[in-house]
């Protein structure tokens, strides 16, 4: 196909398709001619990718470049590449070592001990748990392991399930597609639904007077 | 207590303090001579509160109003009061009348009756959970009924869990702190979990070649 039907069937511009091949995002089509190129279903399932990252999940450029190059490294295995994806959409978290923080992250890595999960120790997400105890602590909080436990348990049925919805046959694009969405938009939808229960519980045990 | 004695014991400065009294966040202590004044117990809660709204939860001073109204309205039972706190610390959702946007409002509405939750038709979390049922249909995902459900499942044991915990016979102040520092934080904790946890079911399901 044209570079005007790859825009409409992608509805990402033409002047955007352009920057991106510039910016070697997406491949260089086929040419036919000095100035004209066509593309393929694969131009056209890239696009939608990158359509989904930068609308869905707000990823900025550079990380965007990172998936990509992962999706292309066929040595990199599906775990891997679960994994890259999701490093790269998890903000960076400002640490340090003062005494608070390696405290914090004790109570991490023995939270992920006692579960027997396995993460790796540069994961983003163990960074930003190990911020979130710190702040707890400092408004006079200790997160009692109780809790995390609870909670661990609760979001592990729901990562069964995301990552079950992985189909491995599936062309890598669309894998990351998916894990992308899962990871930017399912914690979304994972906070609303906490805060939603929330007022249910609340409303079952905690509301005086006549229900009404 | 002098105000010196009260910044020392909160960690406020003597000059955000005096800001909290003009702006009528704080009750004026009482006055000893035309200068002098004297903070109780009572000053050193609030005091507390206040700081752990602005600095765990990030909330803006007219939020923080809305909820210290809130606790010195006796009107109000404990179930409203949770809600005015969570309500003041969801961040404010875009929505329009849009057909997608009508849809993905269906959705929500659907879910949360075939749950039977008890749900306000004003919560802020409700339009949360519809933009972001919205945005993945944008980016070309249906979120099916069995995800919301299994998802819902998972966080309603935790927020049994958070409510359980609230003590009717504790102060207001106490509870709401605790409200707040749930609302926010432990958010946030559910979040890294949950990809914590999708790293776990990553390794072990899909991970290629030896397992080391």
């Amino acid at each position: 196909m044209r570079i005007s039907e790859l825009s409409r069937r992608s509805g990402v511009p033409v002047a955007t398709i352009k920057y991106y091949l510039r910016e070697e995002l997406l491949p260089k089509g086929e040419a036919t001619s000095a100035t004209q190129a066509v593309y393929s279903d694969a131009h056209l399932r890239r696009l939608r990718l990158i359509r989904a990252l930068v609308e869905g999940a707000e990823a900025p450029l550079a990380k965007i470049r990172t998936i990509l190059e992962a999706i292309d490294d066929t040595g990199i295995d599906l775990h891997r590449l679960l994994g890259t994806v999701q490093y790269a959409l998890t903000p960076d978290t400002p640490h340090n070592d003062g005494p608070e923080w390696r405290e914090a992250e004790r109570s991490t890595d023995e939270l992920l001990a006692r579960l027997g999960w396995r993460v790796s120790p540069l994961s983003p997400a163990r960074h930003q748990l190990t911020r979130t105890i710190v702040t707890l602590a400092r408004v006079g909080y200790q997160v009692d392991p109780q809790t995390l436990d609870l909670y661990a348990e609760a979001v592990h049925t729901a990562a069964e399930h995301d990552v079950g919805r992985v189909d491995p046959a599936a062309p890598r694009e669309q894998v990351v597609e998916y894990v992308a969405a899962m990871t930017a938009l399912m914690d979304q939808a994972l906070v609303s639904l906490h805060r939603l229960a929330q007022e249910d519980v609340s409303a079952r045990r905690l509301r005086g007077g006549a229900d009404c």
